[in-house]
């Protein structure tokens, strides 16, 4: 079968084996908001046709392409919810010469009521499961962080953070962003802000610090990027983790190595996840769909 | 004297009396960053030079005109600060025909040796003193709000809170921004944030919820940005506001109103100060002034 993880910037295609193994990968930045006029069939054909000709006629797609701006909207799944749950929600979409369907995304509500919502990432929690024996906590970074907890291999609930967005609305359009320059980690700032975020005085409050020390000569412009990453993730990680805990992580290195230090920071430990995971989590699902219906 | 509340987006002038009286008021939008190429003497001029030819011959600016980004920096003053403080740090700036001076702003640093600065407040908070018997919380509310401590009229201690500026970014560039439409404050909805401010989970994970809200259809365009400032506003005041007390509020009326609601809700109360605080400042800073030198 083929796996498509259909992300809003990025198209990841894999080749599945039967087992699972990946025979073939390839990936475009054809994210869904770089699809123009809605034409997700012929963007599919043009970007894995060639495999299609060579016989695959099964397509499953996991990420933003099932939600409502994507080609289709699946509704969400609600917690808890495992491969089974995922597998039985598939929803087909009309493609001529084989069959494409897509997964749905997944749902939760905190202990307040209010819903929380996941799509793309269910999947790369279903391909990492077997690596952690399918009980735990498991982080994603990214735009919008997502923090979940597991039991035997299921989503049992799971908290989303803007951090990723609101670092980079606050870099590119508030005035902390003035005395920012992009650059690797600082390692020394990063840990400055994180630490903040356990002060007192409240976060709306520590933001306005980064401009401060940066007028007070204490935070060059180098360094204020990742004062804001530690203060951020900083407060994300205080959130989640009120008691040091194992997060198994799951994204791209520079926000791992950021969110392991924060997870360390606070007494956890952390398991990397494998950067397949969506392709793991494609070809469990595709093993379990009924595909004739 | 003159006295003028010359800020990043507004320029205030008042024609004072010796005893304080406001004599004439003007206003224009001709904050600094609306003035082209550091023309301020010109624009002082244009805006004022009919009260100069009429022989007044004293005027003393406050606001962002003393910043970097102004006219002449003029250094801050250290907390605690007052009156005698801030008239004794005036700085002279050349003009032709008239005596020009700036009031310093006010810096502080909390109890974790972080600084906090604020420009033009400090003017506001000296004519508001008299009228609260200069004891007591002051909350400024706006961009950047200040909460200060004052003690025998003098500024002891403050700190900023981002949260305007939090909330223009995120309603203009973030994707919360996406499904809300700004109209007056819908309190019910604004209180749904605010409450929402003491629940756990962290305010980055609060933050997804008027998105997840919305998609739930239990937020609609219009209750959003209400539900979105409850909760920043929640946030500041829980932080600044650990046990009830009494507050001077001063600022706009839409914004007065809010912060006075979610002072109130944490069981606080609430005492309006004059909008004309700053012109009352200015006049009695220059009361103190050494125009000679």
């Amino acid at each position: 079968m083929i796996g498509v993880d259909w992300g809003t910037s990025n198209f990841r295609a894999y080749r599945l084996a039967p087992d699972g193994a990946i025979l073939e990968r390839r990936a475009a930045p054809r994210g869904i908001l770089q699809v123009a006029g809605r034409q997700f069939a012929e963007t599919l054909r043009g970007e894995i046709g060639d495999w299609l000709d060579g016989g695959e006629d099964r397509v499953l797609l996991c990420g933003m392409i099932g939600s409502r701006q994507g080609w289709q909207e699946a509704a969400y799944v609600p917690c808890p919810a495992g491969i089974a749950e995922l597998a039985g929600a598939i929803v087909a979409v009309p493609f001529e010469g084989a069959r494409v369907r897509l997964v749905a995304g997944v749902s939760a509500q905190d202990q307040e009521g209010v819903p929380d919502v996941m799509r793309g990432e269910e999947t790369k929690i279903v391909g990492l499961a077997p690596h952690f024996g399918g009980g735990g906590l498991v982080c994603l970074p990214g735009t919008h962080s997502k923090w979940v907890t597991c039991r035997d291999g299921r989503m049992m609930g799971f908290a989303t953070h803007m951090s990723g967005e609101v670092f980079g609305v606050l870099r590119e359009h508030s005035i902390l962003g003035r005395m920012m320059r992009q650059g690797p980690t600082d390692w020394a700032a990063f840990d400055l802000g994180f630490a903040r975020a356990g002060d007192p005085g409240g976060w709306l409050h520590h933001l306005f610090g980064v401009r401060t020390l940066g007028l007070a000569g204490r935070l060059d412009e180098a360094a204020a990027a990742s004062y804001l990453s530690g203060l951020l993730i900083g407060h994300e990680v205080r959130a989640e983790l009120p008691e040091p805990a194992v997060v198994h992580l799951l994204g791209e290195p520079r926000l791992t190595e950021q969110y392991a230090r924060a997870i360390e920071g606070m007494g956890g430990r952390v398991r990397l996840g494998d950067e397949d995971a969506a392709a793991q989590g494609l070809a469990a699902i595709g093993a379990r769909v009924d595909w004739s219906r």
